[in-house]
């Protein structure tokens, strides 16, 4: 997406030198855009556990990117084989819980494992590293295709023409968080680039703001319509005929169509409910749980530190350097649960990269029937 | 209520020196705890415009507070007539849309005409800036009284002695929007003070934080249990079991039950009635707007300045001193709209100092038959 005006993927290799892994530090975003450079091992896992990258495609891309610089580092050692595991199993080590994480390292390892020469393993694990992020890539692509055909729908019957579509968002499912596109924002980055009128009410998504900070930013960027709104306003707007669609994307699904998302996501499913608006899911099949059956009652949901509530980041007046204040008493607990269920009964649909279904077991299987064995 | 265990009103009158009304000054709040002397019309009339005090009961008292500064001052002017009366409208245009303002200001203009004496005006004058806080703080006191039965029925159903009744609120409809007790709160100050374990969970209240600061604030002042949450969070403990009952203020509720109130409380009321815990709205009578029949519909929503969303105050680490970061891309527009309307169907009940009722006309027709004429 663009950034500047100029096309940009979330993490690339360096065309004009080898061993080179470039990466958006999204540490800094809004307020600064950095490149940073991954030369070894260590950096890559350096990206990944101080979340100078996130989200599961682009954790998983990241994690195929440092296990070709693995592969390079291991050329120089004595023994490839030894050095190559070491290094895989250090990079798995930094976020122990990133299914994408040890899938990426895991299907690299493969690849490796297929050659003879110390040159071609480089080879393989450089072009599996290509792969796993230009098949992100592709899933988030055709996740917009298919929602983009909801999107023209709701524009065709709005009269078409200037009708604006307004879609509301809950945190930051955007190409930042995959290698492009995203997935909740890929059928508005399709539908602003098919000529569709849209408008993309950000909810700010407290605690941690990555709709305020992230999805604002990415869609600005890209010249894509938008108002940041407290995560409060959704259910008035929705109330008020200023909503014509949700897309929120999800960090787990169960085959049966339960959603976890990011805290607040429920409210806004509740509030779609109640006002006759679709509430779509967007996802590639890798965040699908093939084991979980209900996921309000099965699914754990993280308890983070209740500073990230109390204590807000960002920049003073004229300032591009980050500071932190506290916003409430300092005697006065908070809690801070990162995520929600929303049960699929208020799923009106899911967007996958194989196209539309139901949110319910006979949906999900009408799609992935091979998971259904 | 208690502050550093010492029991406070928000406003009050100096009881050691005639012409002195003292308030907390709730701009610094919860940063700094101070109090503000009120010695002129003109004090009175800043600390209403430049929100020292702000609360619908708290104006009212603040304006019959000032009205007896603005007795003391005109019976220095040749024509005391002209001069309060100047005094009087110079008081109610300083918030024009605070109903308790005006309400106030007459009232004490209609008890100094019936007096002949300079004297005589000012005794009464004085009598009814007492009568107007007494009054408020008695119909808060009340408010709490009911809400008690609710809250000691669900503790007894929760069997009793240690089990916590757990609460959320949504704001702050806390004492320091009244004079004291405030309506919301009342009913958890009477629990607290009668020996029920009861445990708040405190809404954030974005944009503008009322909930983080101020009820944070005043309850762990108070001494009562509580935790501050996102305003995200509210469905998933709800979800969970975590929530025994809602209880919020109002900014107008119509005759039929329809609530107006900071926005996001909607949300809160959808997530409340699908997992069926009771959502109970309290507030003085004074609240109700007897001429409105859809509050969806008819009730205005404020909207206000972006920069209350893009832009956060609170105080850097180990100071007391308050700075505003901004939190969001600079070019992101922001909407701020500052109150929903939840309708009827999602209110439980309605808790007033006459007693509680059901939130729909006949309900309040039961309590208040005489506005239904």
């Amino acid at each position: 997406m663009l950034v500047d005006g100029k096309p940009y993927r979330t993490i690339w290799l360096a065309d004009d030198e080898p061993g080179l892994v470039r990466i958006i530090d999204q540490r800094k975003l809004p307020f600064r855009f950095e490149i940073a450079d991954l030369r070894t091992t260590e950096d890559a896992a350096r990206a990944i556990v101080e979340m100078y990258v996130r989200g599961a495609g682009l954790i998983g891309a990241t994690a195929a990117a440092g296990m070709y610089l693995a592969a390079i580092e291991s050329a120089a050692e004595e023994d490839f084989e030894a050095s190559i595991q070491k290094r895989a199993d250090f990079l798995c080590e930094q976020r122990p819980t990133a299914v994408n994480l040890r899938w990426a390292v895991e299907r690299s390892l493969g690849e490796l494992a297929a050659e003879n020469s110390t040159e071609s393993k480089i080879a393989a694990a450089r072009q599996t590293a290509i792969d796993v992020a230009d098949e992100d890539a592709d899933f988030c692509r055709r996740i917009g295709e298919h929602g983009l055909d909801l999107i023209r729908e709701i524009h065709e019957k709005k009269g078409g023409g200037d009708a604006v579509v307004n879609l509301l968002t809950h945190c930051n499912a955007g190409w930042l968080a995959f290698v492009d596109y995203g997935s909740a924002t890929a059928p508005m980055y399709a539908a602003h680039d098919a000529g569709i009128p849209i408008h993309v009410w950000v909810d700010e998504t407290r605690p941690r703001n990555q709709g305020a900070r992230l999805t604002a930013w990415e869609l600005g960027q890209h010249g894509v319509p938008h108002t940041v709104v407290a995560d409060n306003v959704g259910g008035h707007l929705m109330q008020n005929g200023l909503v014509d669609l949700v897309i929120t994307g999800t960090d787990r699904t169960t085959f049966t169509g339960d959603v976890a998302n990011k805290i607040g996501t429920y409210l806004k499913a509740l509030a779609a409910k109640d006002n006759g608006i679709p509430f779509c899911v967007a996802l590639p099949s890798s965040t699908f749980d093939w084991q979980i059956r209900d996921g309000v009652r099965e699914i754990p949901i993280e308890q983070r530190g209740g500073e990230e509530v109390t204590v807000m980041s960002g920049v003073p007046e004229n300032g591009d350097d980050e500071i932190e204040i506290r916003i409430s008493p300092e005697t006065s607990p908070a809690a801070n649960f990162a995520f929600d269920v929303t049960p699929a009964r208020l799923v009106s649909k899911l967007i996958t990269e194989r196209g539309i279904c139901e949110a319910s077991e006979e949906g999900v299987r009408s799609l992935y029937p091979e998971n259904f064995a």
